[in-house]
């Protein structure tokens, strides 16, 4: 039999029904048992009269419950106007307990004084919070409404090993497997086999997966497993045309996003879901320097110059406000030496990427590739790349279009857009110290 | 600006456009050059006239340029009925080399002769074949038909950590990551993750990503990496609701297929897409042994009593042809023995669980699973499992409604539809001896 959802019992009023959830709450009365019922969708009421002979089972049944064990109750739902929740109550005819909960080690409901760790331990618990479940609800949906834009834009969804014989990308961040008599490594990014795509000649793709990245840091933004929204796509004519589609992607995503979840994340989040319009602001870094410098008094260390840091983009997100009224902002102009080897340089050696700041974070790198393959030996070499990129340099041997692509880490998205850290917008976090549960 | 795709070009009919492809053939006669474009949504010809002055230039170009380049060609596109290519030839005014393509290591366009090693160490190449080409699409297609079922039926899309801290549930296939100063491991599969989802009240869940094995066998359907199309929902009675939930999905995921490449699919790989009908049969697997014996003279071997094995797949799919006029077929009556301790068994001790058989391969398993603390506990000790599933285990303490689910090995699924094998399906196939490319 279908589960009927809080959600749909408005079309049960009057009837005999079945309803399964988590006993949320019970309220033991002189003359009557108040028993809240939870699932995914909402809460309602069960009301057990005691004076009533036949609800002697049902109350010896209810005084050895727990708080948080499941049940499923058979019974009548009746209107009620005196009933809070909905104006509806189920009048139950039999209770049969599916699970049996232990006392929970924390208040889920009342999380502030809760170690973080605890909660990550018990993380099936804290998940209960409604807040944390409508943050899985809101990325689910985002991801889903990005997604299909691409599908209604012709892209192909690929899926590509994260077992990989080289280390790849920077050698120094990758995590080690091993495979059978050999070393494999995990991908930090599906960055070359997007391009083998383009090599193949799929035109446009997308991924979305886990991605490893083993540093060693403990931030609220980093974490050495996470998400990546990834996709690429040939026959560019600049890095200008991957901005463009990144604009079309974020704006479908924070539209069914903002359609659907709105009102709730204002109410429960205390953030206002801003639909960006296009172009978004575009700034040479080089300006965007003198503009914290005049605005901010911000020198950028001599270490970064050529590049961002976290204090830089926090400013440049004040800047964007203040100057576009944008919360979004890409800086073009990135020195070469900062930025990967397969990014495209012009003819003059400007770097053909940019960044996207988003409230203060990075939250995506893209460029226009380098496709050409004597440049992009000559950019490997620069970059002291070898063995490792070896398999790689041959994608391009045998004829490969013009293309670019971009990457969003899907749980700093989450992040930004509910103001969370890293730890509680993903399903499970993954850092240096965490690998349970 | 935008690229325009061969299959757009009607549009653009006596206009002046850019086209940007790769270099598919070239026809050199002796008053004129025909050259084929190619993109991933078709072909056009381009001609050169030999005896037009203006087309000198265009000419040295074409005379230096190899098959399999790409190029951008800057013309007018007008009908010509003569040209078979749908009628339409781009004649150039500017022919731009975006990438040179040196000699191809063997014909894409014949590959019956060339070795799949050969293959797989190109596959860039091997991809452009115009059926490889295809099953990307086509899965991509499958995939996103599936998703969609989920969405309507307000399931949440997951991401579960795939590096994880106990070996789980099979130590000995599971491959080990050097994680800092520990160990970790890569997950075979989200199935505990996905239960945790459950226990926190999450109730739908599905998840497409990798999986993990670490079996050192080469056969024609096993990958040690895989995607799998895993989901888990609650409140379920029984496991027929799993199977029902499967029928749809599967039912959904096909329909797309056939609407969109059904002909297709009939063209190039001689298949025919069968929609099957609710429900699929089910048979017990004590009756389908008989039946097998009865009709094949087959018999179980004894180290496999209470299971299936691969012959016997193949005849289950003969049978269920035969006797149901189905492709598909549920089994159920598995021996406890022979699967994983966290499906349920019910008062009598019958596996709560399935296995679906699609043309003669095991395309899922799916169960009720033991939501139960205590009779969890039992199993898992049963199997003689403890320190690596500890941590799984008390997700059952605090309460947890009855739920199960499935895994369908996407690869799999595509490669039983189309005929072919596991190589061929995965995107970048890996094997014990496979991690390149």
């Amino acid at each position: 039999m279908k589960k009927i959802y809080v959600n749909e019992l408005n079309n049960y009023i009057d009837k005999e029904i079945e309803f399964s959830g988590f006993i949320d709450t019970i309220r033991d009365k002189k003359w009557v048992m108040f028993v809240i019922l939870r699932d995914s969708t909402g809460k309602v009421q069960m009301t057990i009269e005691k004076s009533e002979e036949q609800n002697k089972e049902l109350l010896e049944i209810m005084n050895d419950i727990t708080v948080e064990s499941t049940v499923k109750i058979t019974g009548k739902l009746t209107k009620n106007e005196a009933v809070k929740l909905g104006g509806i109550e189920l009048i139950p005819t039999k209770i049969e307990v599916t699970s049996k909960a232990l006392n929970l080690p924390f208040d889920y409901n009342n999380l502030e004084g809760v170690n973080i760790d605890t909660r990550l331990d018990y993380r099936w618990i804290d998940l209960r919070n409604e807040k944390n479940m409508l943050i899985r609800q809101i990325e689910s949906t985002m991801v889903q409404a990005m997604r299909e834009y691409l599908y209604q834009n012709d892209f192909t969804e690929i899926h590509t090993p994260k077992l990989i014989g080289a280390a790849s990308e920077s050698g120094s961040e990758v995590f080690e497997v091993k495979y059978f008599d050999r070393k494999a490594y995990l991908a930090q990014s599906p960055q070359f086999y997007k391009q083998m795509a383009m090599a193949a000649g799929m035109s446009k793709i997308f991924e979305v997966a886990p991605a490893f990245r083993a540093e060693n840091s403990n931030t609220n933004r980093h974490a050495t497993e996470f998400t990546s929204f990834d996709l690429e796509f040939s026959y560019i004519d600049s890095y200008e045309d991957v901005m463009d589609l990144e604009e079309d992607l974020l704006i479908a995503g924070l539209s069914k996003v903002k359609e659907k979840y709105g009102e709730k994340i204002k109410e429960v989040f205390d953030k206002e879901v801003i639909i960006p319009t296009k172009p978004f602001p575009r700034i040479k870094l080089k300006d965007l320097y003198q503009e914290l410098h005049e605005r901010y008094d911000f020198e950028i260390p001599t270490e970064d110059i050529g590049d961002m840091n976290a204090e830089a983009e926090k400013l440049t997100y004040k800047f964007a406000l203040e100057k576009y009224n944008s919360e979004f902002i890409f800086i073009v102009g990135y020195a070469a030496t900062k930025r990967p080897f397969y990014h495209m340089r012009n003819e003059d050696g400007v770097l053909q990427g940019y960044d996207l700041i988003w409230r203060g974070t990075e939250i995506t790198s893209g460029a226009q590739r380098e496709h050409r393959y004597d440049e992009l030996v000559k950019n490997a070499n620069e970059k002291g790349l070898k063995e490792d990129v070896k398999f790689y340099l041959e994608f391009f041997k045998y004829g490969c279009p013009p293309h670019g692509g971009f990457a969003i880490g899907i749980d700093r998205l989450t992040m930004l857009l509910l103001g969370l850290t890293i730890k509680n917008a993903q399903f499970i976090f993954r850092g240096p110290n965490r690998l349970d549960p």
